[in-house]
């Protein structure tokens, strides 16, 4: 009671933290690889090495894990394409159309493809899911505006913005069952450059 | 034996052509639906009405009647969307735009989004599917190229409308839990503009 100092709690924070991000990369394995029905939080706390009692204490249901998993994930990847492109506004397109395509590919992709999936035929899932595209859908939109020096106040501009994400989750899709790398960069490269005229 | 007349066979004929049909639709219906999980042979026979084994009797393995819905479905679309411009390369670049889009929404893409996702997870369905997607894909390319009038001998052509068709399949993906024909009627208008240009 009380007894517990600063210095004793913090290591005690960081096991917990590291515990919870181990089972979050473990979520999004297990999704990408077994799909929505082979994926529980039992399957996963043994993947992340992790007892499912403690599992459970971070994520009550199955739910709660598999959600918060596709959202950490989104998060590190958005984070990871900001530091790709550190002035913001990048001058080669190319190179930001490219990185927004590889967000939908991936066992990333693959496990959100398989939970989107779930939603739409399990009522309990569907409104976590949905909120959680909508939510992760505006920080790519935000994204992708910033490093394509987007003009937003330009009729049309966001349309175009968002047609692009639109094809980046489609060329996912399209890569789903074979590796269709080759067509998607000629695809990429086309798209840029025109791209390019319609927003200078 | 050889007693049977002509007019006594085609109704037979008729009515397993009819029977296959049935089955084909009730198939579609089903797994889009109930997704892979819940779709067998036996639940998609009761649907259509059909015995068991008549069921069996047209497609031996749940394989081969759940790739063959698709691919029925998917030529059904082809030939309504091709009938909806009787005269070919329509000058209306927005209504066929929106008319390749319309192909990614609805039961059918539900369907296959479905086995798509079954196929990744599932060795004995991926080669079927995946050579199944690249017949639909190159159908729908042919289409797409004729209806819009595009040159592909020009550079760039060819990668265009594959990229318009990323984007339907995008914009299919991003209806499939919520109602987005609002947003996607807007992306639409924006993506047949500057397709009017490109393609001028």
């Amino acid at each position: 009671m009380g007894g517990v100092s600063t210095a004793e709690r913090a290591p005690k924070q960081d096991r917990s933290r590291a515990t919870r991000q181990r089972l979050l990369e473990a979520a999004v394995a297990c999704l990408a690889e077994h799909g929505w029905a082979g994926s529980t939080v039992a399957v996963v706390a043994e993947r992340a090495g992790v007892s499912r009692g403690a599992a459970q204490h971070h994520f009550p249901t199955r739910e709660d894990l598999f959600t918060a998993a596709v959202e950490y994930v989104a998060e590190e990847r958005s984070n990871a394409i900001r530091a790709l492109f550190p002035d913001g506004a990048a001058a080669d397109r190319r190179a930001v159309v490219s990185a927004l395509v590889d967000l939908f590919t991936g066992p990333l992709f693959r496990a959100a493809l398989h939970l989107w999936v779930a939603a739409s035929d399990e009522d309990q899932l569907r409104p976590r899911v949905t909120e959680l595209e909508a939510r992760v859908g505006r920080e790519t939109h935000r994204i992708a505006v910033d490093l394509l020096a987007a003009d937003e106040s330009r009729p049309g501009t966001r349309e175009t913005v968002q047609g692009l994400l639109d094809m980046a989750r489609g060329l996912g899709l399209a890569n789903l069952l074979t590796d269709d790398a080759a067509r998607r960069e000629r695809v990429v490269t086309q798209w840029a450059a025109l791209l390019d005229e319609v927003l200078a």
